[in-house]
């Protein structure tokens, strides 16, 4: 499916984690917020660049992007709703709850790399199980900016041990979508006590001889939503990304 | 010379172009503006990437950095100070010109890179000539940001034909610093009539069998205030930069 497929499957209603949707071409995390709240938010990105590579930002208002040339209140298959730092809705379009003085940022998602993982032999299980891949609020905290802090959010993907290296490798090269895992083993020193119940998403299955291995994850910014409370925000629902016009190479280094 | 040499070195009077200064450590760019201003500009670097590079943003007021330890009012070998966007000083410090109000961006600089090239057996020639790298004001524009428009500003190093290749390999893998060249030849596609006749800095011999190699430049936020005309703006005066205690391997990728 091309991106413009994609984003009129889900502006038709489907509603599906995105993993695996559309190859090629890069996915974001969404994050919309009052305009007096864009320089906190962006600064708080500068300052958490593992977790929150800004990929684009919108005018206020705007209901497209730069690389997003669909509709950001309906283009994406699932959206979640914030006031107060409370979710108090999840949604399948935003249409009525759009403000004209919405900024609404891009942030880079690790969804991207997983073509290159699976091209380079390293399995991705979430996609194996055609589920959500797990999420995890940890116990690190990000640099707060303004009135914003919280912790970060990682992904999880379970890798073989001898592949950990080749996957660490691979995505490297793609810091835009989060790039080099944070932590490798040792999902305790993050503050995760059970891998099966991840805060986001779905479990997956850590088979032995396999390494639990976190990614920094775009997850982040609707977790500072949570925790600094503006009053209002809209974000994606976790996993459910936005399918944008930019391609995966991109973002690749070197 | 550690950081923190350089650093009381420019703080006691030495005025030089930092080009091979404390091999290892990061250089940047300055830029501080007030905090009315701050958000236009975060967002400019955002869209702009490859010439605004964001490394570190202070908060109003502040006279040091996460990665710089020392005073950004005097620590830099010299400054360039603007108002209305008219360059009205070239000053050894800026004490007594400091704002509560002023935001400061330190931004990444390809002298971080140069080091990288030595070793790579890619020659630099300001490196050897002992001057300032040639930088020149491009005919192509940046993405705009709120008030904030100008041109691109390269800088300019000749690079032997069959080493072009090399220096773009090692660069690009400094993307948080430049990264790699925007433009290799053919300078007359950038506007630049005179390589002999640089806009900043110094020139030097394209020798030939060299071809011209241009990387986004960390002047070009200063061609912004230029052409935007805040009401006022501090910046370093060009290749006279922020020697910072990052090191040169925490911008590298993969």
């Amino acid at each position: 499916m091309s991106p413009e497929q994609a984003r009129a499957a889900f502006r038709e209603g489907l509603r599906a984690p995105t993993s695996g949707f559309s190859a090629g071409w890069t996915q974001a995390n969404l994050i919309s917020l009052p305009r007096e709240h864009a320089y906190d938010f962006l600064l708080f990105a500068q300052r958490n660049p593992k977790s929150c590579p800004v990929l684009d930002v919108t005018e206020p208002g705007e209901t497209s992007a730069s690389i997003f040339d669909g509709d950001l209140r309906t283009d994406l298959p699932a959206y979640t709703v914030y006031r107060d730092g409370q979710l108090v809705d999840e949604r399948a379009e935003v249409v009525d709850l759009w403000r004209d003085d919405l900024v609404s940022f891009l942030v880079g998602c690790s969804f991207t790399f997983e073509a290159a993982l699976l091209d380079a032999g390293v399995p991705v299980r979430h996609i194996e199980a055609g589920g959500n891949v797990p999420m995890y609020r940890t116990s690190r905290q990000c640099r707060p900016a303004g009135k914003l802090s919280g912790p970060l959010v990682v992904s999880m993907r379970p890798v073989p041990a001898e592949l950990v290296a080749t996957a660490v490798r691979v995505t490297s090269r793609y810091p835009a979508v989060h790039g080099a895992p944070v932590h490798i083993g040792a999902p305790e020193e993050l503050g995760i006590t059970d891998l099966a119940a991840p805060d986001f998403g779905e479990a997956v299955e850590v088979r032995p001889g396999e390494v639990p291995v976190f990614w920094a994850c775009g997850v982040t910014p609707q977790a500072a939503v949570m925790h600094s409370k503006p009053p209002f925000a809209i974000g994606h629902a976790p996993g459910h990304m936005a399918i944008t016009d930019a391609r995966d190479s991109d973002y690749q280094v070197p």
